[in-house]
């Protein structure tokens, strides 16, 4: 079993919040990160594919591929943007990193089947402190 | 000389961009910065000051104070908020780095005097590939 | 499946030594780490948690009940402490990685299960270069 | 189930090409890294072994003794070395990184079998963005 | 005074070596950098520049142009290459690292100041435990 | 003007105390750190030196040289050690970072001007968030 990873970065706002909840209930439940007016994070993404090792080439997946494939499917659809606002694949989905993760998988899983790879698992770090990794 | 520095971590919502630019112009000059929407940081800051050794406790400066200091002055008014809107010492202000380092340098600057050490340098990093150092 | 990870850290004095070892067999087996003066590390602490994702919150866990409770189980109890003298859930074991990184997990298995998820694994780094994981 | 990790260093000229095609055709599949007059990477390895921890040390492996092997088996060989030219283990592979994790787990596998635990897995970073795992 | 930083990266093999020295003579010199058939690094390059916040922007410098900068006079020129053989702007000097920032150096001071900054200094990292840092 | 920087790491144990003072005043002042029973760190140490480069190799100083003359001069004699307690050139001195960059600049000064260099600045960390920078 061998697995390949690929690291690439993104940077957006974002906000915690229920609109059916009251202030005081979206404060108690997601503290600073319901902030009405924005906060944001330089999100790492970290995506770990897994396959067979092409005999003719050493590689289990061309990362250059790999990494043109996640650029168009997600940074240049999240980096510099509002995950609440302007993500489509966020939405309808609270903007925890939980959600980002899995919403992160379903962009990528068919297109890097179709690269001749399975995706494995879509690590996301919000801070140095905090992270998040889904396998499907 | 020597000097001590305390690292201090916030996170925060801002855009770059004129009000009197057209949105082409806010484009070309702020690129993806512009976004009407907002993007975010995991920032840095790093607070270096100089000053005497106290003889009696080897510390050039108790950094239990200057954490307490840095955290009163910047980290409760910028950390979840957005600079452009929340933040009172960044008013009237582009949000850029640069402009950061400046304003924070300004909070501290009298209050570390008053703590009997002497403020050298503000580093801000807004992502791993860029910082700001700003010297007074 | 998937996991949430919280990093903490704390800093401690310990020494690996088997007292019914002569002085020669302690340096021997445990080499500088058995300096009867001790010595001390900065830990890192990674504690990573699986569990069900609550639609109403996009949260596996409230990442902030969950480093609540390792600051209040595990960070108060080691931090600036002398692992082998005053750390009441190491009492009885050699003070290695792999021990404490088992200690921490059963501190933590249970009051996380009252919160709601299931511990999946307990990270120690003792230095930059290595680095304990214990899976239950 | 437990893990310890032991990071190690090297550095190393290689390039990734097949002598069959033609100039185009390996920058075409290998881009940069076919350059025919080599490039070097920092490569960081991280051996992790899993087993049993002896109640008499608390060690699941000394890590002294498995930082010595992998110094002799791998870092020795390879260590500012050329990876296509030099290095006898990597002898008749491309010198991809996934090659090269699989290569150091067989050189590995076995010394650390007999020093009483069990190789779970060789991790490669190449860059900062890139990493290999391979599990056996 | 305020300084602002960039960062990039680029690979390459080396050699350190003297042709009119025997071989015993460069390897005692400079050990295994000397080794005939190369080595290599993932070097980090931070360029710092100083000079004036333009009011309207806030901006010391444009960052997306300076890095546009760097990458066409140096990063082009050097990433994925052998610095003995083939880097113009290295020919003629031993291929050390003192050598390359005050080469890049050269490089970028005019760029530059074209741009309306200062070059303040040329930081290059061969790996995380050596640094060289260039002030002209 | 060139810099050039070494990074070695070493661990030890420490305490922040004065005999003369009450256990609370002790409390009261050093925090944590005045804990009887000792704790520690895993502390870095950068050795920046500057000069001129020999022509010949292209070196300020030969870093092989310089790194085995800070493991001789500090990392031996305070590695895995009580700096309170074993470490000649610490004694005397309250253990903060600030008088261990000063001791250790002045153990380095004059063998590094013996290799031909001049020490320019001694740095340390204590821990990822505090650091301190002597400068003679």
């Amino acid at each position: 079993m061998i697995h390949i990873t690929r690291r690439e970065r993104f940077n957006a706002a974002h906000r915690l919040f229920k609109p059916e909840y009251s202030d005081e209930k979206n404060l108690q439940v997601f503290g600073k990160c319901s902030n009405p007016n924005w906060h944001g994070h330089n999100y790492e993404l970290f995506v770990t594919v897994s396959g067979e090792i092409d005999p003719e080439t050493g590689f289990l997946i061309n990362l250059k591929g790999l990494s043109k494939l996640i650029r168009e499917r997600i940074i240049e659809k999240i980096d510099h943007k509002n995950i609440n606002l302007e993500v489509e694949f966020m939405k309808g989905r609270m903007a925890s990193t939980e959600n980002l993760a899995i919403a992160i998988w379903e962009q990528l899983e068919k297109p890097i089947l179709a690269l001749g790879s399975k995706l494995h698992c879509i690590k996301v770090y919000e801070s140095e402190n905090n992270y998040v990794e889904y396998f499907g």
